[in-house]
């Protein structure tokens, strides 16, 4: 008997909870856990529901998509460990605090391979009994190398994508490729600071505390939705470089959070935001 | 057409949001917000609905009252102002910021009345257009003095009653008279410095943080379930006297927090512990 | 015997710490706090002294001046309370929060009036005994208007100008009248979402936490240099209406605290940032 | 030409400052830093300054000495990293997170070796090629394997060590052995929650914020000064064990902030309290 995470993302409508609920009692199955969120401005019904009992996955879908709007998303997910790959580039920081976290069992995941564009964090990964591949650009256009990526990845098939300071920009074929699926940490505090060096461009307004945002990718650069975010206070004795090493524990914490409540099943894009139950 | 908060506190059993929402369905109401929580260990299902429809607030309870365990709490509260009585002592800065709240129309309440054993306040609460009662303990016994606040307080009726900085030890005859209705704050983040002058014991102890605690009041002091607890960054420089300025704001902010959250419904007691949806 | 802040602000140079303590010691004084910065980059050295004991404010200039490079500022104030003039319009919670501080001895100022360009918080403001003078800008220009307010203003002889949600831009005119004196309160994270309605921006933007921010007033429209910033957690479930509630406790900490720092000189502007000792 | 830290810890006298910049500038030397504090309580004067220039080490100390009160403590240290031996038990995050940070060049340390009573970090630690000394207790008395590993401590000649997540009470020998040179992490916000357990302690009494507190180790459990303390909201779903995950992410903060901070020579012990500079 194990545990199923319910997922519902549809137009609000009368009943809904009654119908969903109906469903649940009539298949005998008990709800854990359950959170629902309506916005009265989109008129969006989204629900999270973790639900045990002996379960057929099938006939639960069928029988709940005929109580549901038509154009309802429904998703039924076992509650298990999501298979995942991690890009990188030089930076040891947001990885290392990943690969610690997972030999903590804090993370709900099976991190694949580590996929970078440099052999920098070579050693570092395989210590850790996880597979690591560079995949170098030199001499490769943008499209070339990103094509030998694309490829790489989904000879794991990940359900997400985690950017661990993956220095590259990615282009819409990525993007398309993997939808809702990339997870990217961005070290300012979104929408400060878009784009490149946000320390310096910090440091440079004189402000008296920095950030950092993780959010899903999208076209455009910075500006997909965001899951999580964090600050640390500054003081003007720090230079960008001392921002940006307070600013490294921000990046960990927001990413590892954003990372968790992805592999819990929580975050429900709505437009260009997050909703999280 | 009013809106209505429906809390249940209960027994967990199996489909409890079934039958709840089936009443929901069956009396035409709309579920604007939900929140449920289980808790596993204690086996107790806590539910905060906002309803709107055309309500027959006797009928509804009937029929909740049919499907659910018989020792289950039902309000059905609607979506109004709360009458409060304020009782505070000399210190402005709690009393104040409320008021301004109040004015600003943060607090979904009615403040009926300031109570006070000093006069010291009396200006301050009347500009308001509120009034202020002073309730001298000169010459009076604790039970004397206690007996005319009960008095005085049950004049006014409230749903709920705030200590704003009362700087008295209330009997057990006080805390069985306004059960789950008495908010306290303590200018400590409690279970630290219990008791008298938090802010020297903190100074004494070197801590790098202070904080403080809303509570609600019971027989065992500074021990009733907390509501809402925040913090502010100390360092060496604070004297007892700087941290007690810098604890102001949290008194504040904490105290306020967790008054609204009791206008709005949103507080159970469970056990020494509170749930908040 | 009062005590004295002595404030140096000048190029950095070989034996300035010395030098200036030379002096002090020379004239018997007491260094009851001091702190430094120098800034590398700039070569700028920042010197922030309470001085106690029998001083003769000329001499000691003078003599200061004699070991300091020829363009240093040195200022040499008394430790006391400073003029203030707030500015407002019809918010009252910034302000409200301001005269409770006020009245609870918080803040080292005289409040010598409030001017506002409406009628709305004559009640709240002179319930507290302070003058409050309406200033309307109906029928006139904002040159027209701003030049009575100046005019107004300047009958205060105020050493420091406080906004305190004062809804009307100012010009040039106004900002070099009271050059490095006038705080502004701007709600939101500065540089994000500079400009008109900063919770609508961010409910847009869909951000996980929010912000305020104090500023010197500069020409650029909330580009001065930053003194204080906060924020303030949020979620998908907040409304800009709750946003804006919620912003609210951070603005007024925010603004109370950077009000405070100026009144005890420890703010420094340098370039477009501050340096706060 | 290396800059050292100045370190200065005495009874507070007039003309402190003067005296020692006196020296300073005598033997020609750049302060590029400057940090004071007088605790007026105390009547003690701490003071820590960064030095560049070309140093005689014994020369200064004398000449120092000279200008000082008879028992000011006063140290010389090169600005550079300093050997440090860290204790662990069986809990990687701590120590993975320190781990993690070192090979980021994040800590002015070299880690000498991590000693543990367990075997279970061994792998860990040498795949970042650190040594990793197992001393079981199995079969001894605390005093017996208390012995050995201050033995295989002081090969090592550390000039601080970090307890991360070492799950032993130390006895006053070992206290007395390295005095000043322990550093501890707390699980719990103190002085709440001494002892053990403190995440079931915190569930227990329904605190809405956990913390974590890192200290000087003394002969009194948990009681030692503190040098850093942060803390993390938590609501009523949390469990204890999820409250030690999410207290996870405090622990590693506040203990690598304290082990920074020790690093660089900024924490001076006063009375049971720290001074940080």
């Amino acid at each position: 008997m194990e545990d199923y995470i319910l997922l519902i993302d549809t137009e609000d409508a009368k009943g809904l909870v009654y119908n969903i609920s109906k469903v649940l009692f009539a298949n005998n199955l008990n709800i854990e856990q359950n959170a629902e969120y309506v916005d009265s401005n989109t008129n969006k019904f989204f629900m999270r529901t973790i639900i045990s009992g002996k379960i057929s996955q099938n006939m639960l879908l069928k029988e709940l998509k005929e109580v549901l709007p038509d154009n309802a998303e429904i998703k039924l997910n076992k509650k298990a460990k999501k298979d995942v790959v991690i890009l990188a580039t030089k930076e040891s920081h947001v990885l290392g605090d990943l690969l610690i976290r997972y030999i903590d069992g804090e993370l709900n995941a099976n991190i694949k391979a580590v996929i970078a564009n440099h052999e920098d964090l070579r050693k570092l990964v395989e210590n850790f009994d996880i597979p690591f591949i560079c995949i170098s650009a030199d001499g490769l256009s943008r499209e070339e190398h990103e094509e030998k990526v694309i490829k790489k990845v989904n000879d794991y098939e990940p359900e997400l994508i985690v950017l661990a300071k993956y220095m590259r920009i990615l282009t819409p074929t990525f993007v398309e490729t993997f939808p809702k699926k990339v997870l990217n940490i961005h070290h300012s505090f979104l929408p400060a600071f878009i784009g490149a060096n946000p320390y310096k461009q910090a440091h440079q307004r004189g402000v008296k505390i920095i950030g950092a945002t993780a959010h899903f990718v999208t076209n455009d650069l910075d500006e997909g939705p965001i899951i999580s975010q964090d600050v640390v206070r500054i003081d003007h004795t720090y230079s960008w470089q001392d921002m940006r090493k307070a600013g490294r524990n921000v990046e960990k914490i927001v990413l590892s959070n954003a990372f968790q409540m992805l592999l819990d099943d929580k975050v429900f894009v709505h437009g260009n935001k997050t909703v999280i139950l």
